[in-house]
């Protein structure tokens, strides 16, 4: 394998006057091999310059380069990369693509400032006040909160190993989004994750708008596995999963779901889990979901298993549109007009939504042991929000047993998840996950047979 | 005097998407009353909503505007500001003039910053090094350190109290500093802090550059008497003195000293004790003294008094140029060239001048009470740069003597200030301090005669 | 049919301070019914507005929109567009699409330029010189020809109507020259007109390059039959086909040919005409062949008719590349700084190529009588850049006789051309043009079987 | 004299891709020596380089730089401009200055241009309407029409040559148009000419507003005597005076007339006639007589001047407004906005004043000869805006008498010009002369003391 790896030694600077650092921030990147920070540049540096490699397993990347290496220079001019021995990809005849240049010092910049900020006494994370707060600090550092701007932000989620029916319609999507000159964000890898912002910059381009958005939300625990794809102009490194999805319902003004797998379901159930607050009633948040005709049978399971689940309270917090692009368009347009009006009148913020109530059960990590995958409560006497909580976490605990290197070893080890419950909840729940398998909606690493990392005790 | 006060209520917003807060810092900001924030803010906003206005007395402006109230507010395209009872002056038929609507954002921005990055452990404002960093980082977060910019930024220092035929030539220097494409900074005050720069409007608009600097550096103790003139387009507020100076040094590329008081001759032999220090000896740092064909005798009274005191060493940091605009200009040109060449070969920041050692004695406030002066060594048996140091102290106590409250205060108590010190350095010191009364530059609030708050003990 | 068709009436102004009309230019395309100038308008917005629909004839268009009309208006803000009937697809939720309303108002500019011109005693057209000067101005007032920027206009031909296989591949060239920051100019209507375009669009946008040019020349008789694709972002309509033809050559710095019918082959053999003149002798003009594998034969089969009818010395003239759309972009990067340095020693402009020689019979129509068609002598007697010119005259007969009204008229009444010539001319001839027919490159209008309208008489 | 000229030779270049040329007209313009193209050009380019320079005498500076020349040549990035013995004044350390250089473009666009237009037929400079339309040509081609922009184009009339009090008060009425956001055209020149805009430029940068706009307008016979001051950053050479004339009344939305002396007059005689015309009554055009305090005694004598000659209701026509900058903007300001409202209403454009009814006779240019200055109806039997118009052909023959060659000439040959007509207009035109006198507002080439070249005949 090592011998068709093309590697290349190159030296870059940001473009225009991105950012500077003090000597001692330079200094503390430059501590090579030993500091945790040198070690988390260099990991998203080389997840970013691996853009557009079909890789989605981060620990392939890493074994395939271990002699790339990052240093980084104060000079006349400002700051300077030097990169040994980093892949080829990124470059173009010799000269590294301008959003690759761009999202290397993005990450520069955010992995600088998050170590920074945790060293300052006024982050609080202990409370979910001071998590809030701490996200938002992040997003501000990034240049991301853009004051003034009317609500047009929207997430697309879904998964980033799709068909290619799905894969064109994410593109029609984006494609009648940009069209309406609205923006798009999402986890920034490859499929849903890209398409809807390839069809955006082309409508965008039609519609002779320069400024579009395609923003990007990643975490240094999924980058390398889901490599930045090179459309996205902006992105923003956050610490970890937690934050990333409350950056995404807090920066977000309408949420779009494609099709995907444990991934999405996971993210689709937090974000139910907080629309059903009681806190949230009345506050507005499009929620659309959408695919091509092929893909009508697992939207209408999944919208199936929230109905025997959460009940019909949570169906009324989305719409499901069937492989009609220009129609999603037209409804998140509309959402996004209520978002504007409720904000205008509750004097919040367009460019956060401040007002929107994230519990802090959603602001903590899961930890998924077999004592806490067994132990997670699922059943019909918990308010309906939390039983999505734990719904998350069990969907959570799925990728990790899935895909992630210490749920891996925990599986080895105990063999699989035992998930207990309500057999109302536990039915409709194995049926959705059989269904995930047989559409091989549950990747994995390598592309192996699946065998499920659970087990559903009814 | 209060019934010509025009006064306005007036509610603003930043234009463009300028900064955004947190809930948490708009609620610090909005503790009237209570918090030493509001009253900083409060401060600065009254001072620069002062701007254009002819008093040179912050007591004046703050008494003038007692019911001044501003409040803050969190809202849909961001941060609003509400003014109450503020000075007419800086409205156009009602509307905010441009410029002053940015520097309010700015104040609020800073006094923001300055605040938070006091909660960071990272800042060690025990050490020298600590120092700068934390001036690095209250003008990174200004956006003052633009990477990647060529040495371009010319500091003008002298007073703000000059007569017509020196605030002409102010202008006429940076008019032609500004044909060659040179920014200004200065204290952002009125007199030699605006003059050039409004010259320099005037060429930056036949060179037909748009992204002309205009960097007004200042601090909360001096904006009110010093308000800043509505052509700085970049307005920053550092905590305190020292933090100020040391951005000049840092920041400008070089050096131009107009006519001035006891103030300018500070800040002349602040520069010249750094550029003493045997660690900056070969540092390329232009400085020229100029002025009108009638501040000629000023001009070679200060360089006497430095031969006289430092030495023919010291007279070689700068040169004398006598009403001579263009050759200004030139000299400064050929400066910045091997400024630029120096920062390149040592790898050093072409927008901050990190090379340059500022000993911890320039970064800590001198407190001018009179066991404090009468102790000051001024002697030549001292290293030439702490003999500066020492002189600069001298003066330092006289600027508060003269204008400060507190050194006013003292001043009635106690009497002048003595100075003592070896006669070859007491004698030309009476002499310029003589001088500086004769041509009317010891200005003191209210305009009345001048009686010397010093006494130069030969 | 016809109700199907959705129509809208929509009023529409150019954005920005795009063009201003005298009350005399807007009276001249009022006069509805009248006037030619209104008539030409009318045709060209209709099909303009009818972008992306997929209907290969004018006839249709214009017969599907009877009733469409267009009024202009001037008033406060400058001229204003009153649309009657229009097709609805160049509006979502009721907004015209911005690169429609663009090329509205170039269409205007345009046609109203045109006439002007005409009325002007300085432009000759009855010599060729007077004729390059018509095509400067009029490429000259659409602000085309951009003074002081490098050689970078890759001109791409090639079919309207191809195959999914080569249209993917179409983007992919696309993408490698946006992503050498080239711009593309094509005849701007689907297929090949297409295709690189928007992948130039993606690379661009990943290159962050705000200003990337996808140049569109077309003509009157042309544009209902080729719609341009909204992601042209400047559209230049030329008078007629003989000056769209020297445009694309003079403002063009490289070209490249990718699959098509008989009008590919009409572009080719006028190109090679031009660049075998011996006046162009030395003359550097990047072509390039290419297309993906599938297409190798087809390019083979033109390679070989180029070798048989105008021998090696044409061939030099091109290269051809199979299937690798990044080596593409390389080679015409590296023709084009020669292009760049040819024209810097010769001082000829970098944005009109003044210094290719076209020959007056390149310049004029061909009328494609039978007469004229029978009597065209294709014979090796003839120097080869005339027998190219001969070549070219023939292949437009052909182009006429399938899809032009009057061609199409003249097969009716006569029976097919008659085309006569040297038996080692007429083989390859016959050979390639059954090899169209066979690869379904003659298309014909609504679809039918292709008969042939010419006879090859060996 | 000729010793102390520095003269410089150079190589420009427009920055950006400004104007690209023909072949042709580049060999117009390089026929040196023979062509009048070549001749006018020279001409203007010389008064161009002059800038800054206080010669009021077109003729003094071509004698001053007789081996001045300037080549014209074609390149690869464009044209070139290769200048030999020019000016030094308009170099800084050997670079030009970027106005100036733009400036030279910009005659060179309109020289060209100019030359162009007359050569089509579709310019009838017989009618009216068509020297109107030739006028919006010429604007057009030097865009300085900008359709969609709200009016707030302000001209400024007066000397170019006032006192220095007269001369700081245009500074401040430009400084209060500017801080309106209104943009300021003038002649171009000198005094009044610049003045205005520098003020306006210093307000628009505390209005951060970076489009403003400081239009010049000039024609070849004046540019050399006042020759455009280097703020103006748009220059358009009208080919003649009536066309300059209306080119300000059509493109400016309001007019502010300083002190000036006979040329002034004539400006304001024109004006009146033109607003007195039943044509034009109802169509708002905001006119503001203004000066200094000093000049009260001049304003109230032209006023009185208007009402004994013209009547009550031409002196409805303007307001006068002593030593109030503030105020002469608020009224401007005022009138614009039924200058917009009535626009609107009319669907007339905001760009180009096409309702104002200019009468031919004030197309054409009056020939002042002795018989044609004696036979001038000067007689309350005209209607008075005819009276008007024979006026401003009084004042303009003696502008031709004091300075223009031919006036010169003419006088020296048969004395002072006669001025009949009914005595109440004689006396009052005698006294306002006389007053122009006293007040040293007819100023001579070399400043000699003035001897009247005219009589006026009571």
């Amino acid at each position: 394998m090592t011998q068709q790896r093309h590697v290349i030694n190159a030296s870059v600077s940001p473009k225009g006057s991105l950012e500077t650092l003090s000597q001692r921030e330079v200094q503390q990147l430059s501590e090579a091999g030993s500091g945790s920070i040198y070690t988390l540049f260099r990991q998203c540096a080389l997840a970013i310059l691996n853009t557009g490699a079909h890789i989605d397993n981060a620990k392939t990347i890493l074994d395939a380069y271990q002699d790339f290496e990052v240093r980084i220079h104060q000079q006349d001019r400002g700051v300077r990369l030097e990169l040994l021995n980093a892949p080829a990809d990124a470059f173009v005849d010799g000269e590294m693509i301008a959003s690759t240049r761009e999202m290397l010092f993005s990450a520069l910049r955010d992995i600088v400032y998050t170590e920074n900020e945790l060293d300052s006494t006024r982050i609080d994370l202990s409370t979910s006040q001071g998590i809030t707060d701490y996200v938002f600090h992040l997003l501000r550092n990034a240049r991301t909160l853009r004051a003034g701007v009317e609500p047009k932000m929207v997430v697309c989620w879904g998964g980033h190993s799709i068909n290619s029916d799905e894969y064109k319609y994410t593109k029609k999507v984006g494609h009648e989004l940009g069209l309406r000159k609205l923006d798009v964000c999402t986890g920034c890898g490859p499929g849903v994750m890209k398409g809807p912002m390839k069809g955006a910059t082309i409508a965008h381009a039609k519609q002779r708008m320069t400024g579009g958005r395609y923003l990007g939300l990643t975490e240094p625990g999924i980058i390398a596995a889901e490599a930045p794809n090179p459309i996205v102009n902006e992105l923003v490194i956050l610490p970890d999963i937690e934050k990333r999805l409350e950056a995404f319902v807090r920066v977000g003004h309408g949420i779009i779901i494609f099709p995907g797998g444990a991934g999405t379901a996971e993210e689709f159930l937090y974000l139910l889990g907080i629309l059903m607050h009681p806190d949230n009633a009345g506050l507005p948040f499009p929620v659309v979901l959408t695919g091509p005709k092929s893909a009508a049978p697992y939207l209408e399971q999944l919208h199936a298993f929230v109905g025997a689940t959460l009940g019909e309270a949570a169906q009324r917090h989305y719409q499901i549109i069937i492989d009609n692009p220009a129609e999603v368009a037209r409804q998140m347009t509309q959402g996004l007009k209520e978002v504007k009006l409720f904000r205008r009148e509750r004097n919040d913020a367009f460019h956060f939504n401040w007002l929107l109530r994230i519990e802090e059960s959603f602001q903590r990590p899961f930890d998924p042991t077999h004592a806490n995958m067994a132990s997670l409560q699922l059943s019909h006497a918990l308010p309906p929000h939390e039983l999505a909580a734990n719904l998350r976490r069990a969907f959570s605990g799925i990728v990790a047993g899935n895909v992630k290197d210490k749920g891996i070893r925990l599986i080895e080890q105990h063999g699989p998840y035992e998930i207990h419950g309500d057999p109302e909840i536990m039915a409709p729940l194995d049926k959705l996950l059989n269904a995930f398998v047989e559409q091989h909606r549950m990747k994995l690493p390598g592309g192996a047979a699946y065998v499920p990392c659970y087990r559903v005790v009814r």
